[in-house]
């Protein structure tokens, strides 16, 4: 039933999980060369020693530590393969799949995306959106536009995106009538328009916000500038430990990562939206006076 | 800027996005056919009036209610669209994402789901793996499996998967060689074994689990029959409240859907699963005899 | 065992725990009055039907739906007995816990309420710092501090607080030197140099927030004044669904209460602080600018 | 308006707080002994140049390092004084607070607790019952009772409890007509029906649970045994950083730390619980055959 595709071949991602017992979990990821040696504190493996061999092998160490060796999934690529270099605070792979869902984004989208950082939801916008779509990323900082580029090009991902250097706040964006921009800047309000007019109708908007500060600018931003059904989630993931006499969640994790805005372009600014400009101006004044 | 795909045409689906204030978010998806007419407390809309219209237009009804018509996302679609029949609890919108995120599920997967259920996920999956991958749904209820191939046929998803009627715990599967087994029914570990024959080395296993009682059974059948890198994850969406004057979570809201087991095939045991296995035996034991 | 202090008296609270089974959770309080009657859907039960009988009797009611009668918790009597008035959002008792551990108040304690509201807080702080502490309540609103007065009342505390009806914000509060001030307003940044004078060295500060909005102001407000140690928690609390071969988390529940901001009265201001106050300044200005 | 009972006295537990920069939280607690001496990596600190000083005042180290002193809380006391010994995980202060409001613990109330510890919950309990109440906590290992009561001792609480060392599950209690019993065992449901013969009518009690695994089968007792009102509980807290310009939750803390049962003694077995157990008999026994 095993046949050759189900082999490892040389440029192939591979994950390592230790068959032996460690006090924190350790999972490698190798990207395999041939002739290529990967250390670690448990010994040398040779690339060669699993380039051909089967998924799921056992595969030692000269130490004789024991790992099975797996496909790596994106997701782990991209938080464990040292080449993979983090710049900047990444969109967290269990906020990808919200953003996905909720944003619908799917085969075939037109994306814009402003603030590539590191790349690594690039790299999964652009698997998503496939060869039917494309996603055109903006980054500011020259370093960081070239560190993303190559991150993605260590990934394997070549076609279906361009990185381009330019401040969006001052300069704005190319593309019209794109289905999706995703935001993930430091001040997002301030691209909101520039969002607004580079959207198709009904197009879809979604905003990355670490801070609370951030979130009341961009939620009025979306306000005033046409857009409709504005939604906010915050999602956390939670780790269940994994011993079947004491099956219980894990006492310690993240259990932050970031408001994430969802909304759709429009022509009108729904009353209700007005309503809350004005009762927020209000309250505003209000307090300033005091 | 805006052109002829940026119109409803007959089969869209649409949201409809009240412009008016309403207690309850009120959120309309309906499926355009031409002569057909959209009743609501709100008033009657001619589907008429909306096909040919752009994305983002007001519609009005009979009674002069206002509305933004949107094309639907698939989540919106599958929790409110009427003649998409639920027949059991879906897997909710929310843990579609985490499950192809960890699970790396991507366009090009072959993918067994054990326990079709409603649909709703199996549409996601679809569209998920795209034309090149494909989606074998066991469901052993034929009634239930009528009502699913009729939800996706509703969505318009017409290939990409079969929905076979079997009771998968008796009879097992057909397939070999898969990457990606799904499964969701009450008694998990008793197709566990089944699940692990079928997937290819490395394959990836995904079981969803809706209270507490299911989680170690399944946990140690996946311990026993050589699945690795077995982990388990909980997530929740909390919404937030959308007024720039009053920004704060929702107070109320889900805040539980089921725990999400992952897991690699390998043909090892681990021998820290051994020991916890042995583990449990011997507190199961002790625990018996006082 | 069981002697007369363990049988209902005139003028307790008793929970009555339906023993029928209901499609929502019910749970009445009463206060017993001999001679009344407490009506409800499910029958009339006669006060003095209660009265004499031991805790954890069966009370049935006309209509022969049976009820165990057990002394009322606080928590449940400030729920769920209908002559304690709910004019505001009440602090909830989930929280009156976090805030009482974090900011040990105990026995003894002398205490500032900033916005009394309901009382229900109030109550538990009453209780909790006993015959030895004291409670100063202040609640601008004369018809709310009836009615907050007319709450204790109704619950049999008396003693060890006093309601006094004034814009804390306008006139200030009288006490000085007190354990611990603790603060529920819509605008908290506007007394909190306040509750610095009233507060004796190293005297702890408790704030309680509902909205984002509200607690960077705050926040800087407390860092600008002299307060130190200052800690901001949410927390939230999950009922678990009981029934033992489906033990599980409810799905939906409450899952936000407020922000809770902690802080002891000091006589310096931390370099810390205030690089972080310049920092803000600095980062407003620029975004002030774009 | 500063007295001499706000200055620093021998015996008193004083929390230090940095006012310089630290990487990492820190927070000492010290019990000041006249002629003793404070190291830490910061430098020297005589508890003679705290005595008498004002709480909140400034204290330097010989390297210069400043702190202000406090007058601790108990929760920092039992977190960060380090003659307090951990010889178990403890109850975490955040749960304390959880168990006492929905426990509605108070002044005056007689206690059990089954498996005493560390001895922290225990300290919150006796200064939360006072003088007119009581504790009495049961230990079987002789050692763990020894360091639990020398960390009362410590804190200087030693009336209003004892410490028998007894294994309950086999010996049983003394006391009759407490009113709350809480459990902290591995194993609670096997002194279920113990703290059921214990407990005055309509008496609480609480069991706190920290996995998955024993909740079942304590629910399940409880149910057996003419527990009502039978509510679990989990909670968490998260901590939120404090700085002006960026204020969201911290990323990474506590998210778990145990389920907390509630429920109230009666005589009579519901119907729906004996229905509940039932069905678990039932589909236990069907899980088996297959």
């Amino acid at each position: 039933m095993v046949n050759d595709e189900e082999r490892f071949r040389d440029g192939d991602f591979v994950l390592l999980v230790p068959l032996f017992k460690t006090k924190k979990e350790i999972r490698f990821v190798i990207k395999l060369k041939s002739g290529q040696v990967f250390h670690s504190k448990f010994g040398v493996i040779q690339h060669d020693g699993i380039i051909g061999k089967y998924y799921g092998s056992v595969i030692s160490s000269h130490l004789n530590y024991n790992f099975i060796a797996l496909p790596a999934k994106l997701h782990e690529i991209v938080q464990n393969y040292k080449d993979f270099k983090f710049i900047t605070q990444i969109i967290y792979p269990r906020d990808w799949a919200t953003i996905c869902v909720f944003a619908d984004i799917k085969k075939g989208d037109k994306i814009i995306e402003i603030g590539t950082g590191t790349g690594a939801f690039l790299s999964y916008l652009v698997r998503t959106v496939g060869s039917s779509g494309f996603v055109y990323s903006y980054e500011k900082d020259v370093e960081r536009a070239k560190i993303a580029k190559r991150n993605l090009d260590e990934l394997g991902i070549r076609e279906g995106y361009v990185i381009k250097v330019r401040d969006v706040i001052k300069e704005g964006v190319d593309e019209r009538n794109v289905d999706v921009v995703f935001i993930d800047l430091p001040e997002p309000w301030l691209v909101i328009k520039k969002a607004w007019c580079s959207l198709r109708p009904g197009g879809r908007i979604v905003v990355y916000i670490p801070t609370f500060n951030q979130l009341e600018k961009t939620v009025m931003e979306l306000m005033r500038h046409g857009f409709i059904d504005i939604k906010v989630k915050e999602g956390f993931l939670r780790n269940i430990q994994v011993k079947p006499y004491a099956i219980r969640p894990e006492l310690k994790g993240y259990y932050f990562s970031a408001y994430i805005v969802f909304a759709r372009k429009s022509f009108v600014i729904p009353l209700s939206y007005v309503e809350d400009l004005v009762k927020h101006a209000y309250l505003g004044e209000k307090i300033e006076y005091k």
